[in-house]
């Protein structure tokens, strides 16, 4: 559970909307392995992931610009890791990508 | 657990991560509300909201423009909404809003 600290907009945002199948086969191990290598790419601004008991899970990664997006979608080990998740992981998944305009936090 | 049924990008996204306090005095009432009237909001487009077992919570709203965002960020029972989460429901929360410019979906 942590928050990503992002610098001031803007930035880019990648929101992953994703319903699993009932196929385990790696994919924890594998899940982790990709927030260690994402944080490694140039551009990488941070990342917050959640699933619920319900089984919906949304995992918002936010980077520096297009062209580190790209980068990373391209990446050999993470090419492999999108291959399984659709063959297996996968139910469903949105993906939407944003450019973060505004920023706040609180309560305070 | 669903997905929000958005249309071809551009359009607006709220993303609001979350941790909440141990106070409860309604917050699963009012945020069920809000989730309602948020939908009789002009400019609504969906919503997917999911909260993990570790407490951070992501709910991601989908909007046709900025215009529409503030209307709803100064609707009156949403304002008393966002005083008692700032006040006793929110230990921490993050508000980026973002224009989405692609999206896809999977694993098809």
């Amino acid at each position: 559970m942590s928050f990503a600290r992002t610098p001031d907009p803007p930035y880019y945002a990648v929101i992953f909307t994703s319903t699993r199948t009932a196929v385990d086969e790696g994919y924890e191990a594998v899940a982790g392995r990709m927030v260690e290598l994402a944080a490694l790419q140039p551009g990488f601004l941070g990342v917050e992931s959640t699933r619920g008991a319900d089984g919906l899970g949304i995992t918002v990664s936010y980077w520096s610009s297009l062209d580190a997006i790209a980068a990373w979608k391209s990446q050999a080990e993470h090419r492999i890791a999108q291959t399984h998740g659709r063959r297996k992981w996968y139910q469903h998944f949105e993906t939407r990508i944003a450019l973060v305009e505004r920023a706040y936090s609180g309560p305070d």
